[in-house]
């Protein structure tokens, strides 16, 4: 017999549902409206269609299993998922942005993951016609699967000590890829442990006794009649990690096995095939133009990884009431029209304000970054295409340090957000623990946070040293240089936060940011070319300085996106998302108080005045943080949330996910019969029953 | 066939181990000493006698299962090895403090957890001696399991708002134990779920008609012949968590249970058994002087969280090798005795540095914070037992802040660390994933680590507003009133930070901290009483401030124990300590720059100064990390992590891990007939294969 609720019992009153609805009712803004403002009609048209037919597909449609099951039945439950959105990709001829929705709902990395977001653009990319029909065409049928297998056990980050070895030998005209230390292990490779037949090998050239560098090489390494290993290749999957264990990231070692030469993936680089000369890529810049794109989209996933994290502790938040806050108690009016005094929601404390409210509007400010990012990518693209390469460096060294600031700030929210819920964060059902653990990994791939922040700051450095020395002629020519060029007309500029109003003065607010990095950065340039400061002890500089940077340019499109022409015609919209932007801004400074203070630019009264403010600047929302997390409409199928879902039933949520506990299937587990009883009647004479078993002592 | 890594492989020179022992070799000090000097023998006799016990025991040794098994399997391994200690304890007849070092080593949370910790405890101190016999006697030999039912699924850290109900019915003379409501559910109980036959139910005491207010009754919850729940008794498991999931959490809910009179623990408060009249407690203030020794065991268990975490990072940063700082690169001595240049272990970039030196640091502030908080702990038991409560309220207020803080500090260290283990720290192999799950609720129960800071905060106001309006006449008599004092006698007080030498002066150091924790105070005590701020709109200024004091706490405690009279004999020892109490003390005051700034005691110039010359303490410490965590000497069987273990084989580890992993235990795993091969054989006409399996394409 399992275990189960009593059903007539309800939660204490009043019910979350009321609850919400009124948070709802109090809003200043139609979150439909922002809704469609945020997303434009097609996403949502498309996030309907794909959701209907997720919810429909019988296999698809549950995820209660997630939280319950152990790697060993979640990875072959992935499995069978992932084999099932490829069907239905083909069932409904589903286009690339398509099967991408269908696996943002579904939410769960897969075996096939990198099969469609490494293996395939890699070739496409990277490959030659030929080489394109040879694997491209057999892949996008699932004919063959791949993976990216650049990372090692030894190396990480730095590519360039990456030890496997692709020796070119001329007899045969064949790559001997090896593996020559237990280190050159490839490590960490998605697809690999179980799945894939093929995958992209990162491996140092060399040809004709020279060693020029990592190169890819498409290696088929198990039998596509019986899925064994192939001679010369020893494979498996890495084990378990914190998340991801849907995924089976592998391991390979290879034992001096031939390739075939066609294996080089050779638009850019090539070998001669019959004198085995290298053959030298053409320069291009065009490759960071890509990553721009990846990166504007990294930036836009932050966004609704924050905002999903801030759904669930927000709507929580609404429900959940403690105590009580004697200046301002909360009323409920009760059926008869009597009033009475009932639990505080947790939402109307100041601390709980200030640790969720933030989120939300680094949730907006990534996504008006993002399309921003996504405005330059092509504004850039169409330049580069004219020969105008001008953008593409501020464009490149901003997404290197926006992907490490966005994708940091969005770890931090996850687990912010699932601590803010208190006790109840900490279980599963909460939808944040698992959703913490899956996303981590964007911290650490695509460039790690804190390696990406170099190339911003180095960036940075060479614009200030290029406005100095009066190089750089035009001062509009960037928005750095535009900041830069500002901050040294007037290195000892002030702030104007004379009073509280001043500190929602859009220009007032920007003008702070600029200045704070460009200091930064002037110092760092005085640091490294007049100190003589070493490149490793100004590492926490040069983080600090991207950090900035990125928070001014955000601060920036946000500005711009709310205060500008272009800000929304919906006047209660835009007034909303005005506040949203000003608490940006504030939450931003009042966090990085000491750098401000530490310029000169404000003055310690100045700091004491930002700090209280902010309190008043959090309440300026507080009506409309449930519709500011609304707008977002995540479906409760990807929530997958007790805590979280639309109808604010927590506590009906929380008991129908345990009554699903495997442990509850019986009301005496598993386990009492062997380490239980053996405890307890050791001594077993002391022991009378009564008939009920209650024991008389 | 299993996958097996090729035998012959090792990793890239140079060696882990080698890298490991020139990291102890540059050490200042003599780790042994240092280890003896933190523990004392009969500490590290006791640990060293146990771990031989549980290293020979076949249950208890093999701590491999833990990676890789999902709940189910791991809930019942826990069970067996919880039932195998208790066996343990009897034939080694283990006193308290070797039943908590088997547990602490072993590492794994279980469902009798709670019955030693809080079940038998509470029927200690509130139990009469009849409730004694009745109910600790058989609970000492497990012949009955309880648990300690308080929290409600509906509220947690308000207890005030707890709704379970205890009505004395006089005719029955029995407690009658209602759930009235769904959120009435008990909730989060460990070893409620499944083990429990008895549990301690917090319920609102009603008799006579009228509510007391939460009292603790001993509930029986299970038949104790069949472990069936009793009539009347709804019970379970709370399902999955982001941790602890070999603890079965439960829920629990009373259809008008009856229980007998006795049940109510009555040694402060109880009912007449009679006339049902309430008898109500003698005022004791003894319950918060246990409260201060549970917290400063929280504290010291923060050092060790913090020391493990930080071990870990420290020894796979020295074995990391991974590119080359090129104004230091590093050198090794080949056998012929040339030297070449290697890649520079991680260890060695400031970032790396950063991020990880001050949690060395912080490990050592809580070892010498817990020490004294024992000794004052003493001490006011001491003074009590005269009469003498006039160290309690100080004593009490600090070891609420300190259980929040050094919680706060710990739970971000293990996060920390596992991320500064680059990729490497997401597998479950790092030993820090499972390690940061589990340790995580310590910053909720206890004490909800921002409620806490009110208490704290809430006296320190109160003594600011004392020592102002002269009601303080020895303003020596604790040290919040001095530091207070101190302040009031000079609130336009500068530091003396002129070199950087000042920088290393302990005198300077503590008056910093002094003037900022004050400052903070006077400012909040102004907002409240004259500004008429409400307390909720001062909730953020509360937690800071008993950050601040706490801060103050630990800086003080440190720089007392390494320079002050009772300072290590040893010199070398003394120095090394001394360093890592000045590197303390700068990345707080790094990190809490806008707080000094703010208050005016720094000027910017000596914000810039603290910045430049914390990277340069960062190296004093350098040659001494390893040595300064190797003090701490943590088994590898506690360690249970492939990059932190003694020997710094790392990825012998991680490959022999690797091969455990049940996906590898055939060459093809499961899930490939079923779900990949279809998928490949689809479009099969196309394929032809060679002899072995290689597709022509």
């Amino acid at each position: 017999m399992a275990v189960q609720f009593p059903k007539h019992l309800k939660p204490i009153e009043p019910q979350g549902k009321a609850l919400l609805q009124q948070e709802r009712d109090k809003a200043t803004f139609n979150s439909d409206s922002l809704k469609k403002y945020i997303y434009g009609n097609d996403y949502l048209e498309i996030r309907e269609r794909i959701l209907q037919i997720l919810l429909a597909d019988p296999l698809l449609s549950d995820k209660s299993h997630r939280y319950y099951n152990g790697r060993d039945i979640r990875f072959q439950k992935s499995l069978a998922a992932a084999k099932r959105l490829v069907e239905l990709a083909r069932i409904h001829k589903w286009n690339e942005e398509e099967v991408g929705m269908a696996e943002y709902l579904f939410d769960e990395p897969s075996a096939f993951r990198l099969h469609r977001s490494m293996f395939m653009p890699t070739i496409a990319n990277q490959g030659t016609e030929e080489q394109k029909k040879l694997y491209l065409e057999p892949a996008l049928k699932h004919e063959i699967i791949g993976c990216y297998a650049q990372t090692e056990l030894g190396h990480g980050s730095n590519v360039r000590g990456l030890e496997t070895t692709a020796t070119y030998h001329l007899e045969t005209q064949t790559f001997i890829i090896n593996s020559p230390t237990l280190t050159s292990s490839k490590w960490w490779i998605g697809g690999l442990g179980v799945a894939a037949n093929h995958a992209i090998v990162m491996a140092r050239l060399i040809t004709r006794g020279k060693d020029y560098g990592p190169h890819p090489f498409v290696v088929q390494i198990r039998n596509l009649e019986n899925h064994e290993p192939l001679a010369g290749v020893v494979v498996g999957d890495i084990g378990p990690k914190f998340g991801f264990n849907t995924v089976d990231n592998g391991f390979i070692l290879f034992d001096h096995m031939h390739v075939p030469h066609v294996a080089l993936l050779a638009r850019y680089s090539s070998v001669d095939k019959i004198t085995g000369e290298y053959i030298t890529p053409p320069n291009s810049k065009l490759a960071y133009g890509t990553m721009v794109y990846v990166r504007a989209n990294i930036v836009l996933e932050s966004r609704v990884v924050l905002a999903r994290a801030a759904t669930v502790a927000i709507r929580y938040s609404a429900v959940r009431s403690q105590g009580s806050d004697a200046a301002n108690p909360k009323k409920l009016t009760n059926p008869d029209g009597t009033i009475k005094v009932v639990e505080t929601p947790v939402l109307d404390y100041t601390m709980q304000q200030y640790r969720l409210f933030p989120i939300i509007a680094q949730a907006y400010a990534c996504h008006f970054t993002g399309q921003e990012m996504h405005r330059m990518y092509h504004e850039n693209q169409q330049k580069m295409s004219e020969g105008d390469f001008s953008y593409l460096a501020d464009l490149h060294a901003s997404s290197s340090g926006l992907k490490s600031l966005t994708t940091t700030l969005a770890v931090s929210a996850i687990e912010d957000c699932r601590r803010a819920c208190g006790g109840h964060g900490y279980s599963l059902f909460s939808g944040l623990g698992q959703f913490y653990q899956d996303y981590l990994p964007k911290a650490t791939w695509e460039g790690d946070n804190y390696l990406l922040t170099q190339q911003t700051t180095r960036y940075l450095l060479k614009t200030m040293r290029s406005v100095q020395s009066g190089k750089t002629k035009d001062k509009n020519a960037t928005f750095s240089i535009e900041y830069i060029s500002e901050y040294l007309a007037n290195p000892q500029a002030k702030s104007h936060f004379t009073t509280v109003a001043d500190l929602s003065n859009p220009e007032a607010l920007l003008s702070a940011f600029k200045f704070r990095a460009a200091f930064l950065i002037e110092k760092a340039v005085y640091a490294i070319d007049i100190e003589q400061t070493s490149w490793n002890d100004m590492l926490v500089e040069i983080y600090r300085i991207s950090r900035a940077h990125c928070q001014l340019v955000m601060v920036s499109n946000f500005l711009a996106a709310v205060f500008n022409n272009n800000k929304p015609v919906d006047a209660t919209l835009c007034q909303a998302l005005q506040r949203v932007a000003i608490l940006f801004c504030l939450s931003t400074l009042e966090q990085e108080t000491s750098d401000f203070l530490t310029s000169g630019y404000i003055v310690p009264a100045q700091a004491l005045m930002i700090k209280q403010h902010f309190i008043s600047v959090l309440k300026s929302i507080r009506p409309d943080v449930v519709a500011l997390v609304d707008a977002f409409g995540f479906p409760d199928y990807l929530l997958n949330s007790a805590l979280g879902e639309n109808e604010g039933d927590v506590y009906e949520k929380m008991t129908a996910m345990a009554e699903k506990e495997p442990l509850n299937q019986s009301v005496v587990a598993e386990g009492y019969q062997n380490y239980i009883r053996p405890l307890i009647h050791g001594g077993k004479a002391n022991w009378k029953f009564d008939n009920d078993g209650i024991a008389r002592l």
